[in-house]
């Protein structure tokens, strides 16, 4: 992918269709950026000239004196499909689409959107957009974009969905010297979208870190196949934004009730690796350091201070951010004691109090930066007269770079800072007013740490009866049947999943033949799938007694029927009573954007009132499920309290696994929950199942 | 006491003991600030001149030609108690130690410190410090700090327990414009602690908002009750650091376990109406909007846009700061549909779309904030040619006043936005790069609004038994007991906290009288108050028939006797078996800042394995105990869910005053522990109790 895309991203010829003389039009605020910023051949595509802006212009895209490796549109919507057929026609491989007027203003334009993608997908090329800023290609000097300001070269690959935040961007790290690899505006993402070049820049030296900016994704299963790939690679962070939208979907259980889709989302970055910033300022906080820093080792942090307010606050941050606050090693210890005046606190927050100068504050610093328990670096300062910033930037530049681990600093000062901005951001050394902030920027480099400490793990698959659980879906359709329930218990255990042992009988006759081997109490329930509480309607008895079985099925058959006229009651289920234990729920909704959403969760007041639940997007890689339990915060009821064994988490697992393998399998499930899965120490059971269907598929 | 202040805050003549000429001393530093920007009379004290930067110098304190206002003392710490000795004694009433070396260097300074408190205490005087930076009042212009920057004035009172944050900030303000009403460095705080300049500062017209850096508090209860007062005259926002250390406290309850510093310090904020900041962007973020804009009316916020990203970001934010996104009126609706192109969302966030012009955002921001649905407005806009920032700026200065609504804005931009810096500032709109941040900021006010909105209530005194409890303390005391058990559950019931019925057995043959109306089924507990888990070790047996009662307390009592030699064994509890119920704990440990430090939770696995409870610092107000009830996540199981009845949430709220009452009443008791007290629908009962107390008094 990387190679297919580099004609995009690494042109080494560029035409401008649509290109302008005229300053004020788009057409040469971005004719005039690629003239300015690219050294390779560039052309214009305008009829009224000959030449433009010193650049060869022709008439027709047909008239270009070579194919070029890139072709930029920014002519009227109605006129992009026969200029990108033309490029196709003419050997051209690589577009970009500025022009809006498509998908973004309904139907007309999506049509024309579809074009696009059929001209592109038959001439084999590469589309970015349409409607959108263009990108930036700072390593082969490109600007292909309309706004006002370029990027300065660095080691961040952006990709944003929104073109106003691109602008944005741009003119903020350029005063701030943020720089960059890539610059991608994605727009509509007709063919191009984020896994294209989450994919491409795994693969760019260049590339340290990829950040986006994403409002929504296509097709979550690709984005979480690729974001996989990638992020043991390099380091992938977004902002994801809309959160708060509400999926209007269908509910009929606990998971389709507490699974939106920010959850999804959520879910889906925590398994792909990818790091998500809650905001703008976390976002490049992130990024920055994470594109300038190695990785720390680990996650304790030593702390060096010239004043004690500023280092309990950096203290408190570490310890909200998750970060541990190292001990020194005796040495280190040592060291200190005897080179740092009596009153300094030579404990972490070192603090070395406001009378140290230059030398003591590097000796500080290296001594803390030399100790082995020490992973990363905060230095703070507040004022004093008698150190400059200066100075103390390029001490930190060189700590920085004699001991090869992460550093950040806050200078809590205002103008009399900037005179360290330079050392600083030659260094890599993000340095903030606050020290929080210097923290939690080490957080996230944490965070990556640890998404690539994570081995690969691939996909455990376990063997099932694929086949007898498609011929009962194919069963339940024929019926026209949409949401089923313990009927369908047989498809669990298809699954392999262990259920209670039982059967349905559809009048008392049928009671008898079924005693044998449930013992001798036993739970009778309603067989309607339409019945959304049995057990408070009186479609569920507990603890009958085998001989009375047959007398109290038909006393329910009876009365489901009198009460519910209008539902189908196929019979009731005769089932063994299994022993009290712990209730959980494993359930399943299909997640408009990723597909199936393994929901998990303890019963009783848990999932329903505390809302104590976790997910994570199916197909789960091994280890996924076993975390998805973890996360709840009852774990520790699961795993045993209170001198009350433990349930047998490793069965627990199996089936939560083996239930993301049905959903995976039939995508025709659109929700699925076993509820309750009944918790022994040494085994689990399925007592009740309930599940939707869609029409479509058998 | 801002009276008692006011010499301090707003002195007439100041004096500087141990001013010096010599530039590079402090004493040279703090002399030269107060000379240039005091200009009322001030004076040196230094044996060696007649004359220092032009004002006149006098060799000693009694040489002064009038006792000054305000004595700034920086001399050698041992020079200090005879120099405000010295000061008393000339008729100074306000004085500052700038000097190090009391409290801070160990036992010899903190005796040291012990004289200046006794001097001033005789001398009636308020003492700033010892260890301080000093304080700056820009009303009466003066600087009394050898800061190297001063402050612009401004309607923020600012305290801080660190000068080198006091330094830190004066510095980054000064850049960032950001000015100060009054500027305090605590120091040791000897004499004058935060509760003092709290008081005055609210009665102070030109502050409007009162910050605080603080590390600790001294006196809880004092800090509790002032900021009571406080808060609803002047908004205090304060960060507290130091939220990791965990209190050294021997703990032998649930409550105990639970609760450390920092809950006792974020219950007490809560309960003052002290808005918390988590670092030092939000401290000034929420300090900066309370002091220049007006409070809102609700939690509505509009937002208005040029492009579409930024406005969902914003949107995300006021979802996570529980802020509401307005529903605009129909007027709104249709003027915006009438007077925006058609392309543009008129629903909130309102998008202009990036080709609107200066009319066009100036209309939809006028038309937003007129709307009566919304409450307060957020102004984005992404960098676009067509529009200046310095025109923004002034739209939206105008629309602030006129309208009398909060704004802030996010200006996505670099250098270019710095165009609006001076309008903005003048109109006191904040401006962040980050739509998040312009949210967060407002998210402040509305806190600070409910304060406000919270009418002022009374501690719920109940009629007790004090002179009952006592006695019965009393005469534990006289046992040496410091641990009691269900024992003491008297101390309950004279508190008029319903109890289970029963009686204490201290032989087979005590049983028989005490069976009268506890019912036909017993519940036995050994009481042993060194017993720490008695239902582990056999010390509780439920459900024991009444004729069986004295057998099985005797068969108790042995084997108790037997297995616990070293334990005193009082007897058997006798108790009615009360029906089972929603069990909750109350419990009480007392802080050693705040004192009373209440807890309540669910029993069972809510507050051991789950750790949620809540917590309040006694004495409540009214509505307290409520407060507290709810806070914890599984109150809706007391609520009633899934059919189940709720239970009695007034008598419980009543048992949790009682308990806080009698908290109060008796400072040694330590801990407390209700646990469980069982819950219905009508009524509460307290089952089983823990306590400790010191050894100190009856």
């Amino acid at each position: 992918m990387a190679d297919q895309l580099s004609g995009l991203l690494f042109p080494r010829s560029v035409a401008v269709i649509g290109a302008s003389g005229k300053p004020g039009k788009i057409g040469h605020a971005l004719f005039s950026n690629v003239v300015t910023s690219f050294s390779g051949p560039v052309y214009a595509v305008n009829p009224g000239h000959d030449e433009l802006l010193g650049r060869p212009c022709v008439p027709t895209i047909a008239a270009l004196p070579e194919p070029v490796d890139l072709a930029v549109i920014i002519i009227p919507a109605q006129l992009v499909p026969d200029a990108l057929e033309a490029c196709g026609a003419g050997g051209i491989r690589n577009a970009i689409v500025i022009s809006g007027g498509f998908k973004e203003v309904g139907a007309d334009g999506a049509e024309r959107e579809g074009k696009l993608v059929e001209i592109a997908s038959r001439h084999s090329m590469r589309l970015l957009g349409p409607n959108c800023l263009g990108l930036i290609s700072t390593q082969v000097g490109l600007n292909a974009t309309f706004a006002p300001r370029g990027a300065r070269e660095g080691e961040i690959a952006f990709i944003s969905q929104s073109g106003a935040f691109c602008t944005a961007v741009l003119d903020w790290a350029w005063k701030g010297h943020v720089g960059f690899s890539h610059f991608i505006s994605l727009g509509n993402k007709a063919v191009l979208s984020e896994e294209d070049f989450l994919t491409a820049f795994a693969d760019d030296p260049r590339t340290r870190v990829i950040v986006a900016y994403l409002e929504g994704i296509a097709d979550g299963q690709r984005f979480l196949k690729t974001a996989r790939a990638v992020t043991p690679q390099k380091p992938v962070v977004i902002i994801k934004t809309g959160r708060g939208e509400a999926g209007a979907r269908a509910v009929s259980s606990h998971t389709g009730t507490m699974a939106g889709s920010d959850e999804a989302y959520e879910a889906a970055f925590r398994q792909a690796g990818v790091i998500r910033a809650q905001n703008v300022e976390e976002l490049f906080d992130f990024a920055y350091l994470l594109a300038r820093q190695p990785l720390p080792k680990g996650r304790r942090v030593g702390i060096v201070t010239n004043a004690g307010g500023p280092g309990v606050m950096a203290t408190d941050a570490a310890e909200r951010e998750g970060l541990e606050i190292a001990r020194f090693t005796e040495p280190t210890a040592r060291s200190l004691a005897e080179r740092m005046p009596a009153a300094a606190s030579i404990y972490n927050p070192v603090d070395i109090l406001g009378d140290a100068r230059a030398d003591r504050y590097r000796d500080a610093v290296n001594l803390v930066a030399a100790d082995p328990n020490v992973d990363m670096i905060v230095a703070l300062s507040a004022p004093v007269a008698i150190l400059t910033y200066a100075e103390l930037g390029t001490i930190l530049a060189d700590v920085h770079r004699e001991h090869g681990k992460p550093v950040t600093c806050s200078f809590m000062v205002g103008e009399i800072g900037e005179e360290a901005d330079a050392v600083l951001r030659d260094a890599g050394i993000p340095s903030a007013f606050d020290p929080a902030r210097a923290v939690r920027a080490l957080a996230g480099l944490v965070r990556y740490a640890d998404v690539r400490g994570t081995p690969h793990k691939d996909q455990r698959t376990h063997p099932v009866d694929r086949e007898g659980a498609a011929s009962l879906l194919r069963a339940a359709a024929r019926k026209d049947r949409v949401r089923l329930g313990v009927e369908a218990m047989d498809l669990l255990e298809a699954y392999g999943i262990p259920v209670a042992r039982g059967g349905i009988a559809r009048s008392a006759e049928d009671v008898e033949p079924l005693l044998q081997a449930l013992g001798e109490e036993l739970v009778l329930k309603v067989v309607s799938p339409e019945m959304s509480h049995k057990s408070d309607v009186g479609g569920v008895r507990v603890g009958i007694p085998a001989e009375r079985a047959a007398e109290e099925a038909w006393q329910m058959l009876h009365m489901a029927r009198e009460r519910f006229p209008e539902m189908p009651i196929d019979g009731v289920l005769v089932q063994e009573r299994v022993p009290p234990g712990r209730e959980v729920i494993v359930g399943m909704v299909r997640d408009p954007t990723f597909g199936p959403l393994i929901m998990f969760g303890l019963g009783g007041v848990h999932v329903e009132v505390m809302g104590d639940v976790a997910f994570a997007v199916a197909p789960l890689v091994e280890g996924e499920a076993e975390a998805l339990i973890r996360r709840i915060r009852a774990y520790p009821i699961l795993r045993g309290v209170r001198g009350q064994p433990g349930v047998d988490i490793n069965a627990l697992v199996e089936v939560v696994e083996r239930l993301a393998q049905l959903a995976m399998d039939f995508p025709h499930l659109l929700e699925l929950e076993a509820n309750p899965i009944i918790c022994y120490p040494d085994r689990v059971v399925a007592v009740d199942l309930r599940l939707t269907v869609s029409g479509e598929d058998g």
